[in-house]
Order: C-alpha cells, then structure tokens, then sequence
C-alpha cells in the first residue's frame, strides 16, 4: 500500500469541486462542494449520535436507505440545524445538484456545517450549482476541500492505493474539522471514495468498524456535533471482484481504509480550533481494548492536560489523574508515562509515581508540534490510540465570538 | 433558616486558624489549615470517585471508620498523590495535630490540595503545627479559609442557622475549588461543621445524598480531581434532640445542609480558574430528575458554551448542541432556551428552534457577571441546576504553567 496524492478524486471515475456561492460573507472563501462518481457507487455513511441532528443528516439517511448513491453536495458557513424548514432545505439542495447532474435526488447525499440555529437560504446554492457542476475535474479535490472548511486552516485530504484480487484499487477522501470535534459513534464531516468494488452491506461494515478506532479517537473539545458524518462511495472501477463477505480482500480493504482514515484523523486533532501542537496519546498494556481506548481518549479529553501541553508543562500528574476518572479498569500502581516527540523521549512516571527527570530535556521535548503521550498499563496486551491537540488562548478567541 | 456569618466556626464549640508553615514558597500565601471542634463529633464524608486517590483520603476513610472525629488538618500547595512515602505523610500529618491537641491520631481528618507528583515533607508542617494549633479561634474560618485556597481568587465560606426540637443550630463551613473541578459522587474539599446532634449514619446520610444536587453539579473543567473530599463535623452542642433517622428534623437539616453547600457551589463555581462569569443552567419540565442532572451539566460543562459565554456570545445552538449529546431523554422539538442575567432575560429558542431576538439585548444581559441559562424541555415536571464558569484566556494561562 502507498500514500498518494488526489484526495478524494485519487480512486478511478470520481470528479469533484469546490466554489463561493454566497452563503458566506466572505468571498474569498469557498462555501460550496460537490463530489460525483461517474456510475453509480456502493455507499455508506455514519453519523452523530447527538440528539440534535442536522437537517441533510436526516435526508441524507433516506437517500442511502438502497445503498447507493452518485453524488455529495456540502455546504460550510450554516449547518441547517435547529431550523423549521431544514428538511425540505437539506432535500432542495439534493434537488439542485441532480438537476445540474442529471441525476435523482435519491442519489445525492448532502452535508452541511457551519453555525446551528440560522435559517439557510437556498438562493446562492440554486445560483451556484451551474457553476460548481461546470467545476467538475479530477484535479478538485482541493477546492471541494477548502469549500467543507469553517475553522480549519488546512486542507485535509490523503489516499492510498492498494491490490484487490491482482487489481489496483485507489481511496481517498477529504475531512474538515476544527472545533466541536469528540466524535462519539460517528464523526464529523469525512467524504471517502474508493473505486473498489465492495457490496453496500459490506462497505458499511468496513466503515462502521473502521471509525470506533479512527474518528471516535480524536476530541478537539469534548462537544459532539449535530452535523457529523462520514460517507464512502464506492464505484468498482477498479475491476476487482466484488468484495461481498468477510476475508483476505475485505482485510485489504479494512487496512486502505484506516490508512486513509488514521491520516485524516491526524490532520484533524493537528489544526483543531486554535491547536499548536498535535497530541497522540498510546495506551499499551490494557486488559482490553475497550479499556485501552477508554483510558487514552480521557487523556486526550482532559482540558488540564491539554493546556499543560500548550505551556510545554511535563505535568504528568494531570495524565494520571485523567487515567483515574476515565472509567477504565487500572492498578494505579502499574502505571507508566512517558512523552516523546521529534526532540527524543523521556520516563516521567514509573508504577504510578513519579521518576525523577529532567525538566529541561522534558521542556524540549514537549516544545516540539507533535507530542506522543505514552501510557503502560502493565495489566495486559491490549493497546489503542487517540489524537486531539492542546487548549491555547486561540481556541477560546475563536470561539468567544464565533457567530460575529 | 437565616444566612450567618462564621463560615466553619459559625456553629458552637468549633475553632479554626491558617498560617503559612512553608509547603509553598511564597510566603504571603498561607498554607495549613486546622479546624477543631471542643468535644467529639459524629463525622462523614463523601470522596472523589477517581481511581487515582491522594493518599490523605485513604487516611481520613480509616480514620472515620468508627463515624466520630475531632479535627481536620489540610494543606495546600501539594496534593500528597502518587507519593510512594504517601500514606506515611498524611499518618504523620494526623499524627502531629493529634500531639499538638493533645487527641488521637484516628480522631484526625488529613486533605491535601495542590500539584500531584511531587514528594510532600512532613518538616514544615512538624515546624508549624505548634504556632497553627496556637492560633485556634472561633474567629479562625477566613484564616483557614485561606490556608486551603490553590488558584482561588476568593475566600469560600458559609453558614446558617436553623431550629431542631426547638433548639438553635448552626452549620457552615469552607471550601476551595478553582481547577479539576467535576466532582463524580463526590467533591472538591469542603469542610463543614455544625453543632446540631445527629449520628454518624444520619450524618452520611444527609452528606452523601445533599452532594447529587450541590458539588456533583458544579463543573469548572471537565477534570474529577484525585484529592476532592468534603467532611462535616457534628458535635452535638446545640442541644437538640439527635437526630437518628429521617423525619422533620432530618428534613430540616438537610433544608440547612443544601442551603449552606449550594452557596459554596455558586462561590467555587464563580472562581473558577480564569473565570469572569458565573453559570447556571436550569433545567426544567424534564421527564425525571436524573435527566434534569444529565442535562443540565452538560450544558455547564460544554467548552463551546463557556467560550461563548466569555464573549457575551448568545449562541444558543451550542446550548442545544450540549442537550443534544447529554445524554438526557429529550425531545428537542420541545426544549426552549433563555437567557437571564441581571440585566434581564430574553428568549432565544422555542420548540427547538430560533426565535428572532435582540443581539444587542442579549449582549447586554451577557455582560453580566452571574447568567442564568434557562432550559425548558416541556416533558414533564422534574427540574434541576448545575453551576459552571465561562472559559477564557487566564484558563489556558493558569493551567499552561501550573508548576513553574
């Protein structure tokens, strides 16, 4: 398997772009995406378990109920939630993108992000779908990126290519992320391709099994989303003999998927709203993997710990004590941490107590953009990862007047 | 019921003092802390739920084995956690009050507060227990007050007097708060005495049932501390009748109970680290009182609505957004949301979606120093409050470099 470049345009057949239309005020910043697969694809999507859901997550659910689909339309700067006529918003927007396609509305899935509680007009979509349709090429999948972005100050994309049944098979995808991110059986906005060939049942397993270790591991802010969702289409251009069951192929496919996703998931936890530093924390030696996950993505949660490393502080007591809290099964007494980044790796805690250190090599260290946070259970094999990112004066800058 | 003052020397036969003895290095900041009632006294408690525990509560729990104390020492400035030597440490702590008092060592209560990690000496606590123990008054509650106080602004004290079999009592007490504050079954540190006569299992009774609507119901940030504990002395002097199962004069001292731990959770929620406002979310019309709970601390602790609270920011859908992943049963074509401050009250949302309201208007009563964020779920009849802050910059910058 190999990183290449092309996003969510990398897998064969899938064409994709990304203008401003309107919705909003800034004209500098694209506001609208399309995605299109050239023939009709396998799909599959997971979503937000937050009560208050979006308006297309609703639209788009019906639309999948076959399993099939063509086409995603996105929209940033409004996540027609919380409106009185988001539903029949959400389905006209489906509506405009089919026109402008040739296609069903069934076949169109729809995503939006941005503020919850203001009305979306459907005005500058109808406007801009001519437009965004003629934008169409295989070479869009950065601007149908940057057009899914609020907060984010990266694009997000990554792909891989990998064999199925002696056929090259490409997927890719492209995220936005930023803020509101601790993902919770579902995630936020993630629009995967592949042109494998994959039954729907199956993608849909691939994808749900896939995100409780990818997407459900990062937090930017402990606030799950009403909007989040992740989509893959998946339209057999490859060739490949179509991946219907469990097996070494569907392995394959597994293994491409958490690729993609692990990269995207990395890119999100690293440009979370206001973040300098991207946070990984490993958990090694847990009775499970439940509790394994558990105890890292309380590390990774803990607002504490999160402005300790924005202060490049080895305050590792603040990793116990979120270890302690997280509800995972542990003997305090085993535990160990250790940091590590690009500046080397030193041992703060040993069976629960703290080792002596030096904090000078500890500051470097944790000066650095990427800081790995190593915890040892020492009660068994099970390990997991999860990612977020530190708690700066920007995060709280940025979302002291979000809305102005 | 009238609002005394006193704090934890309000009720009869209770003496406190704080010094600085040394655990910190700056010298102006006082440090230990003493509390003494004149006979003996039934005695409760309730601890923090995190697995990780300061080694002072595995000693206050031993010591309370038999439902009777006469003393509470604390020190603030290290939290004696994760220490190899701990338990010895606070032994030796309950050890030199009981000398100096001339008690038992078992009928001695030992908190700690302060960073985690990092070796507490027993020198400066066996330098100062002489001059501390010297220092007892009936005037002492501020001093102590003080001496327990990490990155609180603000002196933490309550008290009451009510009537039990025609007798008057008092009860009142001290607390600090400030960070890691999300108790879970349990609390930060909190002392309180009274001299009504109760015993030592209605005395627990009333702590660990009064605890679910007061402390559990603060949040600051999202982090359960590894030392928080709140004890109540009972010493019986008022004279009344004691109280030894439930009925009026339980119903009554638990009236004064809540009334004296809800307006320290207001003090410890307002002083909040960083914090500029004080919030509260009520919750009202929910199906029962636990998902009233649910609810309402969700909303509390959500880092989205705190910043937004910080920049006077009415953005209600993060307030939705925060109902929506509670976890709370709800429907959210019903809930309705206002915000309410000194400066008045006005309507934001109703039946889950956005009225038009005045932005100007709505700065104005968030620019208040204490919000009320009113949430009706119009589901039933159960209601229920949680107390939280805004999030800001002097957070991150406290927390960026708590050690150093």
């Amino acid at each position: 398997m190999k990183l290449i470049s092309g996003g969510v345009c990398a897998a064969k057949g899938f064409q994709a772009a990304g203008i401003h239309c309107g919705i909003r005020h800034n004209r500098s910043k694209k506001d609208l995406a399309l995605i299109v697969s050239e023939t009709e694809a396998s799909a599959a999507a997971v979503y937000t378990t937050n009560q208050v859901k979006g308006a297309p997550l609703t639209v788009t659910k019906a639309h999948l109920a076959d399993g099939k689909a063509r086409a995603v339309i996105c929209n940033s700067g409004n996540a027609n939630t919380c409106n009185a006529d988001g539903i029949a918003i959400a389905e006209g927007m489906a509506e405009l993108a089919a026109q402008a396609l040739g296609l069903k509305a069934e076949d169109v899935l729809v995503a939006s992000t941005g503020v919850i509680g203001q009305p979306l007009s459907l005005e500058p979509i109808r406007q801009g779908i001519g437009p965004l349709a003629a934008a169409l090429s295989t070479d869009g999948s950065g601007d149908a990126c940057e057009a899914i972005m609020t907060t984010d100050t990266r694009r997000k994309e990554a792909a891989v290519e990998f064999e199925l049944g002696g056929k090259v098979c490409r997927l890719g995808g492209i995220a936005k992320g930023s803020g509101m991110i601790h993902p919770n059986m579902a995630t936020m906005l993630v629009f995967l391709t592949t042109d494998a060939a994959i039954s729907p049942a199956m993608l849909q397993k691939a994808l749900s099994g896939d995100v409780q270790s990818s997407f459900n591991m990062i937090s930017i802010d402990g606030d799950t989303s009403t909007n989040d969702m992740v989509t893959v289409l998946a339209n057999g251009l490859a060739g490949n003999p179509e991946i219907t069951r469990e097996g070494e192929d569907f392995a394959a496919f597994m293994k491409a998927l958490n690729t993609v996703t692990v990269h995207l998931c990395r890119c999100i936890a690293g440009d979370g709203e206001g973040a300098t530093k991207l946070l990984e924390c490993s958990v090694t030696g847990a009775k499970d993997e439940k509790n394994a996950k558990i105890a890292a993505k309380s590390v990774i949660c803990s607002n504490l710990t999160k402005a300790a490393m924005f202060g490049a502080d080895a305050n590792w007591g603040r990793v116990l004590c979120a270890l302690g809290y997280s509800g995972a099964e542990l003997d305090v007494h085993k535990v160990g941490v250790r940091f590590k980044s690009a500046a080397g790796e030193i041992e703060v805690c040993r069976d629960g107590a703290g080792v002596p250190f030096s904090e000078e090599k500890a500051k470097e260290i944790l000066l650095q953009s990427e800081i790995g946070i190593l915890v040892s259970l020492g009660d068994g094999d099970a390990a997991a990862t999860a990612w977020g990112c530190d708690l700066t004066y920007d995060y709280v800058k940025i979302n002291g007047d979000y809305r102005t």
